[in-house]
């Protein structure tokens, strides 16, 4: 029963991180196989030496930025060509090609390469990508150079019970250390995306941990938490603080309101994160309306640790069995 | 025989500021007072709790900023009427606006409102902007509320010995607790802002702190220091390290050069600074080409050491008399 969030970051240390609790860091295949190059990385002792970062790291395959970033993107059995969307440059991502650019970059945690379904998608559609994808994930797990690093199973069928069982089916068979939900959070509602949840994490195996991708907002990862996720990785709390939404436990302050030009109270009244501390409302509201790089940081470290109070609290009540009274507590104190 | 050196930060915290060893913080008056107003700031108990830092407090007069920034400036004996560069707004800043926004903003050491004479200007000019300052200077000290804070009375003259000499007998005439030498930084030749220097600093009292504004790279501060200056405030320590040049003994690191793409050294070895204990060169200029927010802070964070760590060396050569060592060795090891 681990529950987790991994966080991409800007503008924070990695002490910083293990001072809010982080316990794993998501790097992006995709980003470090540009720039600087995971020879590079690897040249120079892997990436927790690169990045000066202690703890567990899992990367990601590099798939979902091919698919979101680059430009000219085919597709065949064998993998994605696609064009660098930094020089332009022309590159062939294959299943093995992903796993070997991650065991060079030093992950904890790799992910197999997979096609995300787009949404919406037919059933006939969904079925295919899922098809490429399951072949891709045993390419994956027969690519492996070592087991020293955990390798994912990432579920995909689109929006579809059928294909969500039949993906979990094929994965669970080839064995992976642990499996994710991937194709969640790619434009359907939000309860299209726990009723997916809701249907797929409990066919996958309980003794492994259950990673959903991409996701999440506060609701969604109690909802997500309640229907037996243990992992999230999500850009909504470093992303927004840096647009300047921060997370409080009635929903959100938005520090560029007019409102909060002489508030003088923190984010959150007793919140004990540094930022809430020792600076005001007014005082973020100024250093984010003046672009101060600072602004970023503070609203970072602010919504970091929302985020992992949240998964903390989660885990304890897990612990001592009141997750549902705390999930009813968590939805009555939200008002906007 | 105080030296210190003022440093406008981005992107680091207060106890960051304080841990490099940095005693004083340069706050810039015309950017507080156009926003959020230091009408606001007075109101949440002045500057020192609104950023959360209990050391003192330099604040300048708004000056400098009104010349360099904003539009439409109309100078008269009065005060200097300008829009503001945000909203286009009209101000009319006197020398008692000037002492009053510092008093509400909670200074420790505030400047007297004063032109910053052109470079190049004519005798004529110089004399006539001279005596405009010098009349300001004079209606600062006797705004001033109460005496809490320190007033310093700054030395204009444009690059004439003769005005130099003026200014500082009409100032110490009036009388301030501190005087700095202005209208340096602005143009004119190293060696003339050396020479300048020269015949003005040995004229100021030698009990009370010579500031030398706007000012300067490594071996300005060398110079100036040899010739009596005990305080500066420069831009260059930040700005450069958000710009990736990093300072060293033998001069300076531009990080994002191709010879560091897999350089594992830090920028400078031995460097006991936070970023060079952990970082490599390599991880430094990927961080810098990626824009990531962390590589300005990081970057920061080591030309702040460097350049505390340089008065740290010159405050203790001076104390153990060696200070002409100290000097010749430090020209010796510049190299670029």
């Amino acid at each position: 029963m681990p529950v987790g969030t991994q966080a991409t970051v800007k503008s924070v240390t990695p002490e910083e991180l293990s001072n809010l609790g982080v316990q794993v860091v998501l790097a992006n295949t995709y980003h470090l196989y540009l720039r600087p190059g995971h020879d590079v990385i690897s040249k120079l002792g892997g990436l927790h030496r690169f990045m000066h970062w202690d703890g567990p790291i899992l990367t990601d395959s590099g798939g979902y930025q091919v698919f979101s970033l680059s430009r000219l993107r085919q597709i065949a059995d064998e993998g994605v060509t696609f064009q660098s969307h930094l020089d332009g440059s022309r590159h062939l991502l294959t299943p093995e090609k992903a796993v070997e650019i991650q065991e060079a970059l030093g992950s904890d945690i790799m992910m197999c390469l997979d096609e995300c379904t787009p949404y919406p998608a037919t059933h006939d559609e969904a079925e295919k990508s899922l098809a490429l994808s399951t072949d891709w994930a045993r390419r994956c797990k027969e690519s492996r150079d070592t087991d020293r690093a955990a390798l994912f199973g990432i579920v995909q069928g689109g929006m579809f019970q059928d294909l969500r069982a039949k993906a979990v089916e094929a994965l669970t068979d080839i064995g992976f250390d642990g499996y994710a939900l991937g194709g969640l959070s790619v434009g359907e509602a939000k309860e299209v995306m726990w009723e997916v949840a809701g249907f797929s994490l409990p066919l996958l195996p309980e003794a492994l941990p259950r990673y959903v991708m991409g996701v999440g907002a506060p609701e969604d990862l109690v909802e997500l938490v309640s229907l037996g996720a243990d992992m999230f990785d999500c850009v909504i709390p470093t992303r927004n603080a840096r647009n300047g939404q921060l997370f409080v436990g009635n929903g959100t302050v938005n520090i560029s309101n007019a409102k909060y030009r002489d508030d003088e109270r923190p984010v959150e009244d007793g919140c004990p994160c540094y930022t809430c501390r020792h600076y005001s409302r007014a005082y973020l509201r100024h250093l984010f309306l003046a672009r101060e790089l600072l602004a970023y940081r503070l609203n970072t470290i602010h919504n970091i640790h929302y985020f992992m109070s949240l998964m903390k609290e989660m885990r304890e009540a897990i612990r001592k069995g009141r997750f549902a009274g705390f999930r009813k507590a968590f939805f009555s104190h939200r008002t906007k």
